[in-house]
């Protein structure tokens, strides 16, 4: 029998309050942030315990890659932004988890990175429902 | 006889000017961030005209993630530090460029990011050597 490597596993509270789910990867879970600003999404690797992205095992590392890609392409093609800001900073959510993030020129924080930059604003509730039926529909 | 993939490319103004070379890796120009206010190094692929990491080929995704694992892992364990922060923004600098940043508490941007955070503090040249210097060792 194959380990269960998501044992013991759960989402960060932080995470959990400032965004939605949008839908299961194979290795991550896939976030929506609830801020209405950027069309931001994040992935959750679903393995206790980690913090650094070299922390995961390589096939992990892999997967996550694959995930990050398939995320980043449709996040660009969906929205046409100017350029996808991917990071993975951790300082104040410690559990592992890769931003991936549409950038436009004349954004509220363009050319800054997103993080730490003001308040979240969060959507409407129809307006997160649409953004994220729209990226699942583009993945 | 194999293409030459690095064939073209040259090395942005800017990250020329802001940054010191550490040494070559097999896909990546490693290079230090000439900013005394935390340990940073940046991952530079050698392939010309690319902005984004899905624009890449699984093959050098696959490199530039080997390269980042050792480059982040030798990072924390020289540093000491709490938290790695990896990064591709491109907002202002388009060429693909991977920051790997030696983030503590209480450092200067401490727990937001370092990107846009106020001027850049220049090592004096004898610190700057010997960052790098320590950086070569550990790798």
């Amino acid at each position: 029998m194959l380990p269960d490597l998501k044992a013991g596993f759960t989402l960060d509270a932080r995470l959990h309050a400032d965004s939605e789910q949008v839908m299961w990867l194979g290795l991550c879970e896939l976030r929506a942030m609830n801020d209405r600003r950027w069309p931001w999404l994040i992935l959750v690797p679903q393995r206790p315990g980690i913090e650094e992205l070299h922390d995961l095992t390589p096939l992990d590392q892999a997967m996550l890659t694959f995930e990050a890609n398939l995320v980043a392409q449709s996040l660009k093609r969906l929205t046409g932004c100017t350029k996808i800001n991917s990071g993975a900073l951790g300082n104040i959510v410690r559990q592992l988890h890769l931003h991936v993030v549409a950038r436009s020129e004349g954004d509220p924080a363009w050319p800054g990175p997103v993080w730490g930059f003001g308040p979240r604003e969060p959507y409407r509730p129809a307006e997160l429902r649409s953004f994220i039926d729209n990226v699942r529909a583009s993945l």
